[in-house]
């Protein structure tokens, strides 16, 4: 296998294929989840759910086509995805006269697929929202949107990707912001506890914000290359949205008042980041509370006199694990030994517990930890197997890793100069640098375009605005 | 509100406007799923997800947009499709010389927004089969699907929809049979026991049955108003599509053998199902399974005074509710008390605790149960609140109803002429009559035609197959 030192690019594409989570299709730039991969998206859906639901959030469900004029009706919302978007003509096929299917039934109107929904559902909660009392809105959908990518990479640019699209809708300003500033919390909450990825938390200048947005709240994450991931969005949207489509109400003073709008969002390209923190030279490490199977047990057969015992006393370490509520997978494949571990950790399970005869005789466990391969394994007996302080232990050290690999290659910088030369340099990482250098300034564009650099996020430290300064996903 | 007997298609649209389920949308033929609504199909998707892992199918994900080479592989899939279908043409808009948005990027191929995936997934797990060792593939996906309806109507017949779709391959035919056999026997178990709606289980016709399939086994319900609605659907499929996508493996006899395989799905369409089964013309009547809420608990508030009191016992109920592990809400909205309770009328929840001054004094609560409005209220004690053995009394009787809706609005008859002078009368049902009479007619063709009929499927009792014959949503 390549090693990230080698190749990352290759590398990271080997991880997702020997981790069997994701394939290429022939659809261009569009990729095929396949079940251990989706598998991570399923577990990524239901911790945040269960998180949106506490939170009020209430999920339907909204048309994938949007009318042109739709898309038109916000300025800086059409600039940012016109160029990049899947157009529905035709609303049948027929064969011409030589037999080719071809498109048919053209519509008076196109439509595009949705990049993102802000459009139709401002056009439709125009029609809900009446009277200060409709208020607030909370809407979320769950779903696929298209944007039409030049330069696409397995789950963190495809034409077609899945996500959470969170829209809501406030009676003022200061509703709303905090709505965006709120889920940008959650977000961090979820990223840090459940993914183990750290990441800087700021907010988008102006020039990279979302296209529409006043402002773009972000979490951006460093893979072990020193780029930056983008790992999840909300925008406080002021009254762009709810102008455009006419989102008014009447107001508690009996006065026709025009809403204020949020909206966020996390995706499959999360997956990506997962991938890119944590997945060593070994293959994918996956954190616990996303892992398909937190635990694999593995029977190490050596001969068919021994194998019932194995196997029985696989067995009962998958009862405890059930009843413990862990999701866990005893792999009774006939597979070589060695081969079955090799899987496994390739595949990235936070825990292995291997099971070879002299255990079984003795009532111990081999157990084996994803991101201590390489040291001795420990032993304990059946009796004191409590696998979720582990994880527990698992996750703390993860995110530990990720917090030092992002600080240990953030790099204070003073100046425009220095910026070209780190980066002229291979500086692999994220670059700090006050904000107000790289205002209206002719060189640090130039420098970004040589150097194939952005500006990530702004951070507010002690009154100054710092500039994260990266290559990116 | 519009009754059953005066306007049945009226009497839908309300039901679906007053219980907030959903509302049309800008985009034809397209509706939104409001929250509500939407609610319905997560406990459908919970309910039958939960299943599908028992049964060790696995959820993956698979592009949106389908090659027009691929969708022209199966002549019959096409010859279904190829009518009905929304054209991806161009990748990108810009603005022509008046300013307007107009498609551009012209690609070289179209796509079509998938209608249903057998071609892409055949397409795809092509490449994942080598072996024997490689089956069987058990595969499903939760994902929308777009079909350009002519005759759009809410939830039945929409352009855009949501449903599952099981995609499964195997090794010999009789395997691939049993497993579309198999699906047929789960939907079935569903629909009865969580939907409670009764059905004919039979299987399409020829003539009638999936483009591509050899055998179409179906689900067949009936509306209050006699007409039948297709609740599910699995089909056999043979070669077609393993055959068409050259899914190929290395035989337990070191011969390469094609493969058969089987998909089978259920939709959002089902909602629909479940209103013309089962709401009055009060309303929405929901079967508890997936209704968004069991039970609501109602305060019904005389005067300030025993507000607090009210209130307090309410909650209490809801505690208790919780503990039980029954969805509920404490429905703590400002209304009046009539209109509260007829707000959860018209939302068909299953039952409504009703708390005044007077109950919370004496402990007691005030049980409505929606399927038995209009009858005198049941009170208990607050000790002795047990709703799951009434929720299972609802379902079994919910059930009940819709069996003898379809069974004694079923008739059997021996002749074309007779299936000719039933409908001309207004007969609101479905008929019985021998397949063979149907077969090859002219006739029967003509009958079909001048009132709208069509075969819904062909049952096999007593070794002689009768056809059901019926007007269709």
């Amino acid at each position: 296998m390549t090693k990230r030192a080698e190749n990352f690019s290759d590398w990271y594409q080997e991880i997702i294929k020997n981790a069997d989570l994701a394939d290429n299709s022939d659809v261009r730039g569009c990729m095929v989840i396949k079940p251990y991969g989706y598998s991570i998206w399923e577990n990524i859906q239901s911790i945040f759910d269960k998180r949106l639901k506490e939170l009020e959030v209430e999920n339907a469900y909204f048309p994938m086509l949007i009318p042109l004029d739709f898309i038109a009706k916000e300025a800086d919302h059409i600039e940012g995805f016109a160029k990049e978007c899947a157009v529905v003509t035709h609303h049948r096929l027929t064969k011409d006269s030589l037999g080719n299917l071809v498109p048919d039934g053209k519509l008076e109107k196109p439509f595009i697929i949705r990049p993102s929904s802000e459009t139709i559902i401002g056009k439709t909660v125009a029609n809900w929202v009446q009277s200060y009392r409709d208020l607030p809105l909370k809407l979320n959908q769950w779903c696929n949107v298209m944007r039409w990518e030049m330069r696409p990479r397995m789950f963190l640019r495809t034409s077609e990707f899945l996500w959470q699209e969170g829209h809501t809708v406030f009676e003022t300003e200061q509703e709303a912001k905090q709505n965006a500033q709120l889920m940008h919390d959650e977000y961090n909450n979820f990223i840090t506890n459940s993914l183990c990825i750290y990441s800087f938390k700021g907010e988008k200048s102006d020039e990279e914000k979302f296209p529409g947005a006043i402002n773009t709240y972000t979490l951006e994450a460093m893979a072990q290359d020193g780029k930056a991931l983008q790992m999840a969005t909300s925008h406080y949207l002021g009254q762009s949205f709810s102008t455009a489509f006419d989102i008014k109400f009447l107001g508690r003073t009996n006065v026709q008042q025009i809403a204020y709008t949020a909206s966020w969002g996390i995706s499959t390209r999360s997956i990506g980041g997962i991938i890119m923190n944590h997945s060593d030279d070994n293959g994918l490490v996956l954190p616990p509370d996303v892992a398909p199977y937190q635990v694999v047990i593995l029977p190490m057969l050596r001969g068919e006199e021994t194998k019932e015992k194995v196997i029985n006393f696989c067995k009962e370490i998958k009862q405890k694990l059930f009843e413990q509520g862990i999701r866990n997978f005893l792999d009774l494949s006939d597979m070589a030994n060695s081969e079955k571990m090799w899987k496994w950790i390739k595949k990235g399970a936070p825990i292995r517990l291997e099971i070879g005869p002299r255990e079984a005789e003795a009532q111990e466990i081999s157990v084996a930890i994803r991101i201590h391969d390489g040291q001795p394994k420990i032993k304990v007996n059946f009796n004191a197997l409590n696998v979720k302080s582990w994880l527990n232990d698992i996750k703390i050290e993860m995110l530990k890793k990720s917090k030092e690999n992002l600080e240990n290659n953030t790099k204070e910088i003073n100046s425009l100069k220095e910026l070209d030369d780190l980066f002229a340099n291979n500086f692999a990482g994220f670059a700090k640098i006050e904000k107000s250098l790289t205002d209206d300034s002719e060189i640090f564009s130039k420098i970004c375009q040589t150097q194939a650099l952005s500006r990530r996020c702004i951070l507010n430290l002690n009154n100054t605005k710092i500039a994260i300064i990266a290559k990116s996903y």
